[in-house]
C-alpha cells in the first residue's frame, strides 16, 4: 500500500483518530501515538540548555533506516539538535551509484519537526587516528580523500568542527586507550576541537582527563545504527545519551558558537559530565531542597526534589550525628522526604557527593543540602 | 522477620542502597524504588491546585489493607489531602472488639510525609438516601447512629462536609439515576454540600446536572478498598482520579474553605468536569501554542505544548480552509506540531473542543489556537 | 564507528555478555536483549500451524528500513515466514539505479535465523484493480509491466500465488468496499488466489464473505512500512498480526501447498477468522477446562486454562441457572476460575460464543464448556 | 461503597464485563485485569513440580494486608501452596483483642481458588536462635509460649515441619553469618529440618553449605510484609521467588511428604538453587538445542530453546575452536541462535556453565551442548 509519500515529511507530527468507514472497521489502538516528549533539563543563567546527538547513521554508510527516520526520532526523544554522519569512506559500496544523499533526504523533515539539522560525515579509518566526525561542513564528498590529514584539513577548511570519536572503542583500541603521535600532530595543527567521552554504550575516562587537560569540547553521542528503540532499552533509561550544548540561541549557529567555545556537558544514563563552572549552574537548578515540614522527637522531615530527568547518586560526604542516609537515590522528577537529626528552629547544612556527576576524573559534583 | 515498626512512619519515603555483607549476597534492584511524583496540573491565579481522594477503604472496614497503606500510596501517587472513610456501620463486624482507629494509625505517617489527612466516615445505607461521605468531622464514633438523618445531622453539628457519594451506583440505582424525596429533605436543610461526579471507574451525568442546578461541590473519588495498583491499571491510566481543590493554602484549613467554596473540579482518567470559570484560567495554563517555526507552500507549521499530565482529545468546530486535522490527541506533557494552511505573516484563530473537558453535560470546552 | 558489516547476518542472534576493558566503562544494560519468543497458537492434526506475514515494506520502495531488518523483526516476534513485498512500480523513484535487491539482501539473514523467505512484490494500482501481491514468484523485475493484467498474468505464469490487498482501503475505495468488474475478469482467470481479510490496524467484513463465497484463501498481513514496533503498540497486542498457515512441513514449499488448499486463518489483535473446519481443531487445543477442584453450596469452581497467546472474548448463548458470568474474558496464557450452580457429582455443559473468533461474517464460534 | 463481602471469595477469579447502564457511563479499561499465570517450570520424572511460598504476613503480625490478599496474590503469581506465617509473638500489639484469625480468614478463598493453604507461625526470636517458621502445625496459639525450645518443641510436637529462616540477616547476624550452639542443639534433637537459603531480597551462601553437610530442606521465601507488586519490581523479575517442591500429588499431603523427604529447591531472580540429582532432571526438560538449520563456510546454525520462565546465564568452560560465544544468555521462553564451527555433518558437544544454577557453593551446573 503506498500510503507514505517517498519523503515523510509532515504526517508523524501528530495524532489523527480514525473516523469508522462503512465496511471497513480500524483498530486505532493497535498503533502507537507519535509526539515530542521534553527532556527535563533545566537552562542556565545566560543560555538555553539544546539536547544534541551529532553521531547518526542511516542507510547511507552501514545503518539500517532511511535518512528521515532520525529526525523523527530525535523530533520525539526531545532532542534539539542532530548531525547524520554517515562514514565518507564505506559509502558507496551498500548502495552502488547511489548520492550522498542523507542530509538533503533528512532536512524536509527536519523542518518542518523544527528540528537543528547539521550538515556532517565521519572520517573512518583505522587507528592511529582512528574516526573524526566533521560538523557543520559545507560538502561533505569533498571529505572523500585518501589521506586522512588531508580529510581533515578540507572539513576544517570548510569550517568543520572536529571530533575524535569513541578513543577508547576496544576494537581500535584492545588494551588500552592511547593517545598516539598522530592525534598530537592533529591537535597541534587546532584541528581538535572536542572528543566523545561517551559513545554508544560505553565511556573513556581518558577522554575526560584529556579533554580537561587539552582544553577540547566535551561530547558524548549515540552512534547509533538501528532504530534507536530497537538498539537501546528505553523502558530502562528513557533519556537518550545526548550532548549538551549550553547556547545562546536556538539556532544552527547557536550551536556552532557553544561548541567551539566548549560550552557543553554529556548525559549518558544518568551519568552527568562537564566542566564544574557549567555543571554547579545547572545543579542548582536540578535540585530544590524544601523547608522542612514536620519536627518531632529532635529530628526535622524535609522534602527534596529532582526538577530534572537525570537520576542523581547521593554519597554522604563527612560524618555527623544527622542520621540522614549515607547513601540514597534522588529518582528523575521525583521527590524524597529525609529526616536529619537537627534542633528545631536551626538551619543546619549536610553535603553529599553526586556521584553520577563528574566534574573530572572521579570528581564527584559535591552538594550542599540545608535544611531549615 | 520482624523488619518493620508496626506503624511504617518514615521508611518508605527514600531509598537506602544496600552495602553487601560478608555471607550475605543482596540482590537490591529486585525491589521497587519508592519515591513522590507530582501530578502535573498548574496552579490558577490566586489558588493553589490541590489533588485530593477524599474516599478510601481500609481493613477498619471492608478494605483490604492497613491505613498506613492509603498514606504511602498518596506520597507516591502525588497527592496533596486524602480522607479514610470507612464504612460506619459494618466496622466492627471484621475485627471484633477494636476500635475505629484508622485516622490514629494513619496520621504518623501523613505527618512526615507531609500529606493533608482529612478525618472522615462513610455514612452506608440502602438507597434512599444511599452513602455519604461526611469530611472534616471531629467524632466519628458519634455518626454510628440508627436513624440516617440523625447521623448525617451528627456529622454537619461536628462542621462536617457532606458528599452524596456514587449517586448512579447501579446496585443502588439500577435503572435510573433517581433523586429521591429524601435527598430534597437533606438539601432543604443544607445538608448535602457537594457529590460525587465521578466513584472507582464511573461517572455519573446526572450528578454534573444537579451539581450546576443545586449549586453542589463538584468532587471525584476512587472508592478504593484493594491496593490501589492492584486494583486500577497505571500503566493505561497514570494519574489517580482526584477531586482538584482550588485552595488558598495547602493547609487542612485551605481545603475545607475551598471545598465550602465549591472551589473544586474533578479529573478522572484524563476527563476533566468543573465550573466554567474554574476550569478556563485551568486550561489557559495548560496548553501552549508556540508561534510559527516554519512556513512554505502557503502552510504554517506550528508546535502545541501540554503542559500538564491530562490528555486532551481536540476535535475540531467550524469549518475553515487550513486543512488542519478535524480529530487529534495532546498527549500528556507531550508537544505535537500542527500545520495550517494560512497566509505567511498573518495571525489566525482557529477552535477546537476539547472533548475531554466539561463544564456541564454535553458541554465541552471550547479552546482557541491562535497561530502567529 | 563501523561496527557491523554492511549485512547483518548473525550478530542480531544472540548476546555477547560485556568484558570490561581497562580505560573503558561499558553500560550492558542500557542496550537491549534480542532474542526469538514463539507465539502459542497450537497446531491442528496433521498439520503444523506456521505465523506469517505476506506483506512487508522497505527502502526498496517507499519503506524506511534496510530488508535485513524485516528477518531480524520477523525472527525475535516469533514468525515462520515473511514475503518482503516492496511496490514494482515507484521502486526507481527513492534510489535512482538502485536494482530490486530486496530479497537478495535478506537472504542471508534468513537462512541464518531459520526464517523462510518467500520473493514477492506489490502490483500497485489505482482503483480499480488496486494493489495485488505476488509470491513464490521468480523474477521480480518481470512483473514490472505497464498493463495490470500483464503484471498479473506474469506473475501467475511464473507460479505466483496472488492476493488481493486491502480491498477496502478507504483511499481507493472511500464509501464503500466494492467488487468490481475488473476484479471479476481476474477471478474469471484464476488469477485471484486470495484475499487480504485484515490488513495494517483494519479489517474488512465484505473481503471474508467473498473468501467464503469465492472461495479465496484468507490471509491478514501488515503491510508494515515503518519499523514494527515503531508503528505498533506491542504493549497493548504483543502478537503480531499473522496469517496462519496449516501446512505438512515447515519449508517454503510447505507454506506454497498450504497457501494454494487455502488452509490458512487469521489473526490479527485477537481476532481470529477461518473456515470452521480449521478453527475446530484449533480451538480444541487452544482451551482447557479442568474438573471442578471444589464444591460448596451447590456451586461447583472450576478453572479454565488459555493455552495460546490469543485473549478469548467468551459471552453466554442460551440461559440457565447456573449464575455463570454472561461476559468473559480469558487472557492469553492465563487461567481463569469460574463458579457454576450445579448439582454436586454432575456433569454440565454451558455453551459460549467468542467473540473474537469468526467463522464467517457474524459467525461466532460457539464453545462448549463440560464442567464435571 | 459496600461493594465486597467482608471476605473475598470468588471475585477476583474473572473478569466481568461491564454493561453500560442509562445516565452511568464506565471506564472498564481504567481497571485491572486478573487472572492467573501459571509458571513455567517444568515437572521431572514421577514428580509434579510445585511453586510455593512458605513465609507472608499479614495485618495479623506486621503486615499490612488482609490475609485474603496473600491468597489472590498467589493466585495470579502462579503458585500452587503457601503459609501465611504471622509472628506468633507481636500479634496482640496491634489489634488487641483480636484472635489469631489469618488461616481461616485466608482458607475460603484459598478453596475457590484452589491454592493449597498451609497453617504456620513465625517463632520470632533475637539470635541466638532466631527466627523459625514451623509449617503443618495444628494450633497456632499452643505455639506462644515464653521459651523459644518449648515453643519449637510445641510446633515439632504438632506434626510441624521446622525451617530456620533468614540465617544471615545482617539486623540478627550482622558481620558474619554464624552457627550457635543453639542452633547445634535445635538440629540434635532432630527439630531443624530446612532452612532459608534465601530470604526477600538476599541469600546467603552458608545457608547452602549447611543444607548440604546438614541435609536440610533447602527453602527460599519471600517473607514479604507489603502487598507484592507494591515491594518487589515485578516489571524486572517477573516471577516470585519460590521453593520448589518436587511432589508426588499436587494436595497438602503432597507438599509434607516432599518437604520432609527433601525433595525441594529454590528460585530466586533466576537463580535455581537445589541438589543435583533433582536439578539434572530439571534442566534436561528446561533446555532443548535443535538440530543445526544451516551450514556454510565450516560454521553449523542451531538454536538453543527455554522453555521455562528463568532466565539462564552460560559461561563456556573449556577451549575449542568452535568460536560458540563465552558468555550468553538464554531468556525465558525464548531462542537464540548459535553458530559454531564444525565440519558439516558431524556432531559435537560443547560444555557452558549455567551461573545462575547452584547445586552447591560456588557449583555451577555444568550444562552439554550437543550439536548435531
Amino acid at each position: 500500500m503506498k500510503r507514505r509519500s517517498l519523503f515523510v515529511l509532515f504526517s508523524f507530527l501528530f495524532i489523527v483518530l480514525s473516523a469508522q468507514k462503512e465496511g471497513t472497521i480500524v483498530i486505532d489502538d493497535a498503533v502507537r501515538q507519535h509526539y515530542r516528549q521534553e527532556i527535563l533539563i533545566p537552562d542556565i543563567p545566560g543560555y538555553v540548555t539544546l539536547k544534541c546527538d551529532f553521531h547518526l547513521h542511516t542507510v547511507y554508510s552501514d545503518g539500517s533506516l532511511w535518512p528521515t527516520v532520525r529526525v523523527s526520532e530525535a523530533w520525539e526523544d526531545g532532542l534539539d539538535a542532530i548531525a547524520i554522519t554517515d562514514h565518507i569512506e564505506n559509502h558507496p559500496k551498500k548502495m552502488p551509484g547511489q548520492k550522498r544523499a542523507q542530509y538533503d533526504v533528512a532536512l524536509p523533515s527536519a523542518l518542518t519537526a523544527n528540528i537543528i539539522l547539521i550538515r556532517g560525515g565521519e572520517i573512518s579509518r583505522s587507528m592511529p587516528p582512528g574516526h573524526f566526525n566533521a560538523l557543520f561542513v559545507k560538502d561533505v564528498d569533498a571529505l572523500d580523500l585518501p589521506d586522512v590529514m588531508d580529510a581533515i584539513g578540507e572539513a576544517v577548511k570548510q569550517g568543520g568542527f572536529i571530533i575524535w570519536n569513541h578513543p577508547g572503542w576496544r576494537k581500535q583500541q584492545p588494551d588500552t586507550t592511547k593517545w598516539w603521535k598522530e592525534h598530537d600532530e592533529i591537535y597541534r595543527r587546532g584541528w581538535m576541537h572536542g572528543i566523545e567521552v561517551f559513545n554508544e554504550k560505553e565511556w573513556y575516562p581518558e577522554a575526560i582527563r584529556w579533554a580537561m587537560e587539552k582544553n577540547l569540547t566535551i561530547t558524548g553521542n549515540s552512534d547509533v545504527h538501528d532504530f534507536y528503540e530497537n538498539y537501546y532499552d528505553q523502558g530502562k533509561y528513557p533519556v537518550r545519551p545526548v550532548t549538551l550544548v549550553f547556547a545562546k540561541e536556538r539556532t544552527e549557529e547557536g550551536v556552532k558558537e557553544a561548541m567551539f567555545a566548549r560550552r557543553t556537558a554529556t548525559l549518558f544514563f544518568n551519568n552527568l559530565v562537564g566542566r564544574k563552572e557549567l555543571i554547579e549552574p545547572l545543579i542548582m537548578r536540578s535540585i530544590k531542597v524544601e523547608p522542612s515540614h514536620f519536627h518531632e522527637d529532635g529530628y526535622a522531615y524535609f522534602s527534596v526534589k529532582n526538577l530534572t530527568d537525570i537520576e542523581f547518586t547521593m554519597v554522604k560526604t563527612g560524618t555527623d550525628k544527622s542520621e540522614l542516609p549515607e547513601r540514597t537515590v534522588l529518582p528523575r522528577r521525583g521527590t524524597i522526604v529525609l529526616r536529619a537529626k537537627q534542633p528545631k528552629g536551626q538551619t543546619v547544612s549536610y553535603t553529599y557527593n553526586l556521584e553520577n556527576v563528574l566534574t573530572g576524573v572521579e570528581q564527584y559534583y559535591e552538594y550542599r543540602i540545608t535544611v531549615k
